[in-house]
């Protein structure tokens, strides 16, 4: 039975993850963070499994569809919720939200994308396996979350390091 | 914010599922468990949301793909470990494992499909998106968990309810 070290976690996940999360990404030098609010965790294909969806109208989208890892930030309290709520609305297009919410990234442990530097829980997340959503197979009521067609491509991660930051 | 009612067991979840677990499922009248060992949970489309995958040539994936819906049981302890290895290692299309392994279905609070009869965790679950795995996109250390080229379908199921019984 592989050890499970990096889910013990989840109760924390889930209270958190609702009201807003980072997810950092770098790929050919380029590094943003976007808000995310959704989020599965658990156990597949033998491996402790991170899952976030991200709308292939996101920048974040441009640089995961060319990265190898993500990281996610769970901020300890509220004291982020203003830049939550900024990497949220804004885009890495139009901003350096790094610059404009006064964050700064910290090298990650064992992926190349870095992580917020804030107390918090941290996620390193290697991709191994997506699945851009077909509307084929969506209920009724997924059609109100999606009116511009924008939807989301499903990324499965290997959590590779899990750890928490005073 | 939508209160989370139904995640408060993730951590029980961690630790139990890769010591195995029951997936039941009903439909046109025909139920049959299998034993699962993967696993996500969280908070995806504004709903708390429970993941299985299940290989094509599984009888199960039969009739998830004609069900609305389907219970995950958690064990509360090794009593039905026998049970589990039964019902992870044969098929329903050969043995009814409800008489072989002496388990009892009881009915679901909300959905059709019934939970097994034990004490442990319930998870009754409503499929809302469902997805075939495209080897596309596999990892190469993928290929060793299908050598039979017998993909799993990631379902997505709402959890409409969740409980403990003793």
């Amino acid at each position: 039975m592989k050890e499970r070290k990096y889910l013990e976690n989840a109760d924390a996940l889930m209270k958190r993850i609702s009201k807003g999360a980072f997810l950092t990404v770098q790929a050919e030098g380029k590094v943003n963070t976007m808000t995310i609010g959704w989020a599965t965790i658990g156990f597949v294909w033998q491996k402790e499994v991170f899952m976030v969806a991200v709308r292939d109208s996101r920048y974040t989208f441009q640089l995961l569809e060319k990265a190898d890892d993500f990281t996610v930030t769970i901020p300890a309290d509220k004291s982020f919720d203003k830049a939550v709520m900024f990497c949220g609305t804004k885009s890495g297009r139009d901003y350096d939200k790094f610059v404009e919410c006064g964050l700064h990234e910290k090298e990650a442990q064992r992926v190349a994308s870095p992580i917020i530097d804030i107390p918090g829980i941290h996620y390193e997340c290697k991709i191994i396996y997506k699945t851009a959503m077909d509307n084929a197979f969506l209920e009724p009521s997924f059609e109100k979350l999606y009116p511009e067609k924008d939807y989301h491509t499903l990324y499965f991660a290997e959590i590779v390091a899990c750890y928490e930051t005073p």
